[in-house]
């Protein structure tokens, strides 16, 4: 087995042993395109060897949904359908009891020279559908996980100077590195790690911190924290009681910021990738828990954009620690993808709170959910703030201050 | 754009406009293994050209197949599950108006190693959902078509003194040339083709010959024709009306042979594989439609237990005609494949007779079936009997002989 195959194959043990931790007995569907078959049958594999009864993988390609807009018809009106079947599919089998895998592996520039109208509609037929799923996973019917896989497009987007032929090999080793598989038993490194970062949420939820403040060059910033506020991991439990790991790697625990209560700037540490246009090096200025000032030395519209999209979108709806030491963030890469730049570096969200955060947070109408300092809007957008020069201490409710991180590492023991 | 590439590309204008002849505004969903995937994309592509809404391709993976034999549990009853969903989907999809194209490309020898009783439990379990896809499709609910797409498993049975790197380009070749691709306009010249086949077919049904009489080198047989035999083509008509071809390619025009009406001897043309094994240089000695005597050089033993079925795996359930010059034939290629071996040459099948080749044979139940001389059996296999020295004549019913074929090529004109 060459390395390569063997660093798949444990990739592929880690998420469907660690990441969705695939139970003796359960059925498995994968999602995946077929550019991503390599680590999608390593998946398959795994999990028969973890016992399962029936896997499958739920195929998609990138290039036959690119084909209906080269070579269909250009009617506005014939992107508004879109099939029912693949929703119905995925949220009949989590029903049934099978465990998913998403596999992210998306060319972002794939539909880049397509008119902005046909893609908007396309999508908004594929949401219309997909409410089933996304309820079921985001209230963990099931144990799932998303990994990725590195495509040509991704890697052209993270390595664009280097050569064509090397770009795939080099993410496939970011992505590597990243997920901790560089040890001769990534599965028990995974649940040491995963039970680092639970130690961690829990010693937080202890000390019931009022806010946090953040320091560092350009910044020093104050965010308040919701009563009731849970700190949490990737680790969950789906309802029949099994944990599972919603993505890897994972790297954070964070919580729920309050909507009204942030005071201070903040300066960016790494770009953030907006819908196709990069932000960088950028500040924002809260008062009141809203943003009132942002400046960016590149992507300001785009910037200023995105907090203008609703009510909600200028307020914090997550905050997230990351230490510098983690091995996305010591990689230095822009993956110009969530699942590890969001691990790269502390951040923060701007736009929707996530109701699990909250305690009761999930029976909370909207008009409660604000009330309780939960924030709501059609966004989300993680922003990368911490960097090896970041302290943070926590705020108990007399004022006192305790370290949280100290030059961008943790700043407690939790043994 | 390389041959190659033009090649293929033609083949899917072919596959779209001429098989399954998908409709403008119509929806397509192609059943494609991910590693027909260059073919399925093509079809996708020349089905939006041909004016199609939504085209679609529901893939499958032998690979994820074979791991569950590999790295799955070994017991028997884990083996008796197969997701529903899959029939279902495409059942739903037929019966809302979607086109539909199937991609041959199996590995034959992908499940060899298995054991035996595995690949038959999972098999069943399969079959079990099957039904409902199976009859929509045999009914022409809608318009449908099989292709073939090469892989390295079939390539490797097809030319095995071939080196490995050379084998699936040279098993495109085969399937190209057999598809009569190397004209300028393949759409026409498979119009034409087909409107052949059509007036053979028409010629023949006009002239309710009795009973066909067979003479060759080892070969004088006569079989009867069931009074309102219909002389098919591959191509039909949907419920909507559209016209589509079964298969591509299809080089035959056949009908249905009276059970109890077989007299004489019949040698082979050409090796039939059978369940993995192949049977060569066999003669069959038929008596009141029976074969009561086998011999084979090679693979009597499973051309006698292919016999030994059941009541029908001994009689001919279809009589078909194809002519020497057929591309196909002159290749002199055995494919391993129905989908192009019974294209090959003229041949007779044991066993089960096909409804439609009878006037009113749909309606029938299975006692009138046989008693106006329709053959029933769980088994259909095609055994290829042409050569360029077959004759074979037209009998009235007043025992007048008609020539339809001489030396492997047809004997009467339709123009």
């Amino acid at each position: 087995m060459s390395e390569f195959s063997e660093l798949l194959a444990r990739y592929a043990d880690v998420t469907a042993r660690v990441g969705a931790n695939v139970q003796p007995g359960q059925d498995l569907l994968v999602r995946a395109d077929i550019g991503a078959a390599p680590l999608a049958r390593q998946i398959v594999r795994a999990a028969y060897e973890a016992g399962a009864r029936f896997a499958d993988v739920f195929w998609a390609d990138d290039q036959v949904a690119l084909a209906r807009f080269r070579y269909g018809s250009r009617d506005p009106a014939s992107f508004d359908y879109a099939p029912a079947w693949k929703s119905e599919v995925l949220a009949q089998q989590i029903d049934a009891g099978a465990a998913f895998i998403s596999i992210s592996s998306e060319d972002p520039d794939l539909l880049a020279d397509q008119p902005v109208e046909l893609v908007a509609a396309a999508q908004r037929a594929v949401s219309r559908h997909a409410q089933p799923v996304y309820e079921r996973i985001s209230n963990s019917v099931t144990n799932w996980t998303i990994v990725a896989a590195a495509t040509d497009g991704w890697a052209a987007q993270v390595f664009p100077d280097v050569p064509a032929e090397e770009r795939v090999r080099r993410l496939w080793q970011a992505i590597f590195a990243a997920t901790r598989l560089d040890t001769p038993d990534p599965v028990a490194a995974w649940r040491a790690h995963l039970a680092e970062l639970e130690a961690r949420a829990a010693a937080l939820n202890a000390r019931r911190y009022d806010a946090l403040h953040y320091r560092g060059p350009g910044t020093d910033l104050t965010i308040g924290l919701v009563p009731g506020h849970i700190w949490c991991t990737a680790g969950m439990h789906s309802a029949a009681g099994t944990p599972f790991v919603a993505n890897l790697p994972t790297e954070e625990v964070f919580t729920m910021p309050h909507r009204g209560r942030a005071e201070g700037v903040v300066r960016s540490s790494r770009p953030k990738s907006l819908n196709g246009a990069l932000v960088d090096d950028f500040t924002l200025t809260f008062r009141d828990g809203r943003v009132v000032e942002a400046h960016a030395a590149r992507g300001e519209t785009v910037l200023r954009r995105l907090i203008a999209t609703d009510e909600g979108s200028a307020r914090l709806g997550e905050v997230a620690l990351v230490p510098e030491r983690s091995p996305i963030a010591r990689s230095g890469l822009l993956f110009y993808n969530t699942l590890f730049d969001e691990n790269a570096a502390c951040h923060l969200a701007l736009g929707m709170a996530l109701r699990f955060t909250l305690e009761g947070g999930k029976e909370l109408d909207a008009a409660a959910f604000e009330a309780a300092g939960g924030n709501i809007s059609s966004v989300h957008q993680d922003l990368m703030v911490g960097s090896a020069e970041l302290d943070i201490d926590g705020i108990r409710a007399d004022g006192s201050a305790e370290p949280l991180m100290r030059a961008g590492e943790w700043a407690f023991d939790v043994r």
